[in-house]
């Protein structure tokens, strides 16, 4: 028989990126496509001494079913590594999630309808098209440049009714860029004259290749923002625990949502994480992330700049993951990959990045998990292939 | 500011049984509320040792990101175990979930638009309508007995159309009912004959106290058939790993949908899983937790039989961790609740079970955590109270 699916069941599409991940998987593959944290940054012993820790003392509350807002001790550290000066965070606006995505699937639950206006970047970060789409919103594309989104150059119309602005201040996936100080201040005025929500994702806030943070939109405007952190790029992303700070009103609905999803974040994942970070073991541990990918980046810059031709243009990260690529104009991201993967090489094509309107000469190179004799390699490889399919265009 | 929330969000609700656990934290409750299993069955030293086995053989692939379908070999160790002689179950067609709560979630999602047409037991399980829900179904009350739902008194308009059935066969939460043998084949019949999807919802298959199993509906019916397992009620349910069977086509979607989501289940937990069961461990163990269970509504019932006034109806389970009672009509177990409550004794008003027209004399009563000698206190409090209850009633 076959099943009558539901109409956003008949719109789902599998993730670009996670199709290409499976034809990657060949040793061989020298791939710069993948968004996976380096596992050479993974605390395996910190995470083990965790486990017997938690299972010889306190094996029960850990093995059963829990509260569905989270192990109340992971909440309470989470809301005081927010809290600043100016602004305390309450343990009570903290949610835990089975990793940041749910975070996003339980906002497209709560907070949009079918055709709701949602305001994103261009590009933006396609696991929350991927799970704001299952609401089937409305997007609309805030113009946006080299230091993020631009709100200001929308209409009061296109503000107003908006259910919210998704955004990633800092070191964007998929371009890697972070909003300066003065856009944010600017983006905050507009947000909170226009009673706009914002969505505030921030996976890679702490992975400054210089250590130094800006102030997050939250603390800004913190009636106007949900915030959403993960542990998946500073400790790991297996256990999948990520979390949300979200004003009372919206935090009490995301709780409803979350219990029907799935009941709770796992117990014993939860403590985990509590015990590896309770002692500060994150302040020692993130600045050797940072120092991993500072030189990777390099790695990657460096070779760029030597192996890719003129017409190829990309930024420099000052922090995170990933480094974002403009092809010469005419030249078609996805085309490329194709000849790419045949001689080994793999990106991610930047069209599934776009919420509307694709620029399909870009695209996203990670070189986080890819060893620097391999970086220069697949660059090279990479430049070479370019410079070949730029000579057909008509420019 | 007020965020604009979703309709959906606006009709969310927190789950009574979930609010009244809150309540019912105080140690001098005698609390026959809890849904959840004994932790004198979790196998504490085995998942320790797990834990060790996995972080010291290989600890990446347990704590990187993986596939959203879950771990490969945990699938083949579900699909082995669900095959039996005339039903071969493919790895293909498992899907891992964040516990089985997570597959009501990704069903509703592929398969409900609003004002689609579900049917549903009398009662029947308060979580799945709490998923489903968030789809806007229309649902439809299957006429249910002591055996469970009677699908054939259904006319041809209520089948048609209608985007699946949910069922739980074995020891129903709430009821405790055991849908036997004839039933189910007159259920298989009906269903393949309409095309409908039927649900199965299967957490207790394994809980039978005589250790006695029926065939499954999945086996009846392959291909009419998604069948949701789960770990928590015969392993822990604190690492949130269930699973389920679906037809490829449908799969496929449900894939999509929990990449969405939550991108994948802990890869740490489900190698735990997969570590605790790989050598037949549950074979021994689940025979250890039937056992007290079994003993355990043994002493509940022999309490009911001496404690609980005329007018008072009970079913006796043959397996898993609910009793069902009818009060006498007329009486509100929400409004029993209360008094209870200031009595020290706790158990989940029935209403919330019900679809459609709640039977609001009904409640349910679980036993698996509850020592036998406060088992007897609590039911002798209870019946008391219903006692004097009964008095004032105009029967």
């Amino acid at each position: 028989m076959n099943p009558t699916l539901s109409q956003r069941a008949q719109k789902l599409t599998s993730s670009v990126i996670r199709e290409i991940l499976k034809i990657t998987e060949r040793p061989e593959v020298i791939s710069f496509a993948g968004g996976l944290p380096s596992p050479d940054t993974f605390p395996v012993e910190r995470v083990l001494a965790a486990t017997q820790t938690i299972l010889t003392t306190a094996p029960t509350p850990a093995l059963q079913y829990g509260p569905t807002e989270g192990y109340l001790q992971l909440r309470e550290w989470i809301a005081a590594r927010h809290s600043t000066g100016s602004v305390r965070i309450d343990p009570a606006d903290v949610l835990v999630t089975t990793g940041s995505q749910q975070a996003l699937d339980l906002l497209g639950k709560t907070l949009i309808d079918s055709g709701s206006r949602v305001l994103v970047e261009t590009p933006t970060y396609l696991g929350a098209l991927q799970a704001f789409s299952l609401s089937e919103p409305t997007y609309v594309s805030v113009p946006s440049d080299e230091h993020g989104p631009q709100l200001e150059m929308l209409t009061k119309e296109d503000l107003s009714g908006a259910r919210f602005m998704y955004c990633l201040p800092n070191f964007q996936n998929p371009t890697g860029r972070r909003i300066p100080l003065a856009r944010r201040e600017q983006l905050a005025k507009v947000a909170v004259e226009a009673g706009l929500l914002v969505v505030e994702d921030d996976p890679y806030g702490a992975l400054s290749y210089s250590g130094d943070a800006l102030p997050t939109l939250k603390s800004m405007m913190p009636e106007n923002v949900v915030y959403l952190g993960s542990f998946s790029k500073v400790l790991t992303p297996g256990l999948r625990v990520g979390y949300l700070i979200a004003p009372q009103a919206l935090h009490r609905k995301l709780v409803q949502a979350k219990q029907a999803a799935d009941l709770h974040t796992p117990s014993f994942t939860q403590r985990i994480v509590y015990e590896c970070v309770k002692d500060g073991f994150l302040d020692t541990h993130i600045p050797t992330i940072r120092e991993l990918y500072r030189q990777r980046c390099q790695v990657m810059l460096e070779a760029m700049q030597e192996h890719f031709p003129k017409g190829v243009s990309w930024n420099r990260p000052e922090g995170g993951m990933f480094i974002w690529v403009n092809l010469p104009t005419g030249m078609d991201s996805v085309e490329l990959l194709q000849k790419a993967i045949a001689e080994n090489v793999a990106f991610v094509p930047g069209a599934p990045f776009f919420a509307n309107e694709p620029q399909r000469n870009t695209l996203r190179l990670s070189f986080v998990t890819v060893p620097p004799e391999r970086i220069q390699r697949g660059i090279a490889a990479l430049g070479a292939l370019i410079e070949r399919e730029s000579v057909g265009l008509k420019v």
